[in-house]
């Protein structure tokens, strides 16, 4: 197969948040985070558009199995579609997955984010989840796009591991688990805390939990602060409230 | 005061490392974080380049206080001199600090930061350190600037509140104070874990603590992992540390 300049064109434009939802496609980039993508069998696979170095290297039984469409580019081709300052030997093209329709009421903690913005906390709190072994994020809808390329990025191959889905925040309340929340008026979560598994909402960079849904939460909770600094990064709030609490 | 040519040049040449390093200075930028570096009086300040409408709105005994020369900007001048995409309203050239020469082995937590190359970890790990009341980051020869711009911003003023060391990795066996880091063969963390006071080792992003290192901490540790990711980055691994530990 070829690289024509319709499918260049088409590729680029899913760099695009309008063009990702248009197509409900994806790209990821760069070897490491691909090869997840590769072995997991979670995404279609459409098109994968790869150095020939790149492709020497691989099984390629497994690519074939993943993807009808492989094309061997040059540098300055891969360059020319990819979003990294540098492109990074590879880049496919996914479909995304259908996303599941219903909060899956069973056991098991869940996240809930309310309009995380940036792009880099959003793929590292996926990450996080994943270690932890929280299978569901429920989106608001200002939260950034989760195929953003830089979600991708940071995500490192969670996307496989991890579903997601958009709940409106109006939404929220009728959703049927515990809802717990980081709040700066919060009871401080220690070494004790023991909690029955339900929903953490992590709030947004700026302004944390917006109010609608602080006075819907059932335990608001904070992490102590013992020096300066006037709050957390949302990530690593994040990652300290799954460890304590999961 | 007036924004010559020269000085342009001059505040420019502060985004390159090189530069920082030759004059001993560094620039911080936008108003929530210049706010902090002005009411803290920790690093001294010799120039602050603002939009009038910033300064308008700001204490101008604090300003007068702090730095004598003040050269209100337009907004196309700042941008020429920004760092951000978008400049935002003020930037403010510091003094940096004279670094603490010596390792201070009084009781309390201290991290050591081995190869942290992203910028934007760093200053989230300045800003973890800060909130756990830590005083002293030392950091490894390969060790990003602490006063790279994307760092101070990440940081959010804790840079007033947290003091940064370079240690060379083959000086650390001389620091007398427990070492403890994150290893994958370690000792799971939890809620119980409870130990003397000394100094975390932070892994690089990719490779973690390097193998010189491991061979010379006291206690290795490990967060344990219930799901799926490989493992967590290095800021969130930070955090989850100085919450179980500190």
């Amino acid at each position: 197969m070829e690289l024509t300049n319709q499918l260049k064109k088409y590729i680029r434009s899913l760099n695009q948040v309008k063009y990702r939802q248009k197509y409900d496609k994806f790209t990821v980039e760069g070897p490491k985070v691909c090869a997840e993508f590769l072995s997991a069998n979670y995404f279609n696979i459409n098109y994968i558009l790869a150095l020939e170095d790149w492709v020497y290297t691989q099984d390629r039984v497994l690519l074939k199995q993943r993807c009808n469409n492989l094309i061997t580019v040059k540098q300055k081709e891969l360059q020319s579609l990819s979003n990294l300052k540098q492109a990074n030997q590879v880049i496919i093209v996914c479909d995304k997955a259908a996303p599941s329709a219903v909060i899956d009421s069973s056991i098991g903690w869940k996240l809930y984010l309310d309009e995380i913005k940036d792009p880099g906390n959003m793929g590292t709190i996926i990450r996080i989840a994943d270690w932890y072994g929280i299978r569901e994020v429920y989106l608001s809808e200002d939260t950034v796009d989760p195929y953003n390329p830089k979600v991708i990025q940071a995500a490192m191959g969670s996307h496989n591991r991890v579903a997601m889905t958009r709940i409106l925040t109006t939404q929220l309340k009728n959703v049927d688990l515990p809802k717990y929340g980081l709040t700066l008026a919060g009871k401080p979560m220690g070494k004790e805390t023991s909690l029955e598994p339900g929903l953490i909402v992590i709030g947004n960079e700026s302004r944390g939990i917006r109010k609608e849904l602080i006075s819907q939460l059932d335990v608001e909770l904070c992490i102590p602060r013992k020096g300066g600094a006037e709050s957390l990064n949302a990530a690593v709030a994040t990652g300290i409230a799954c460890q304590l609490l999961t």
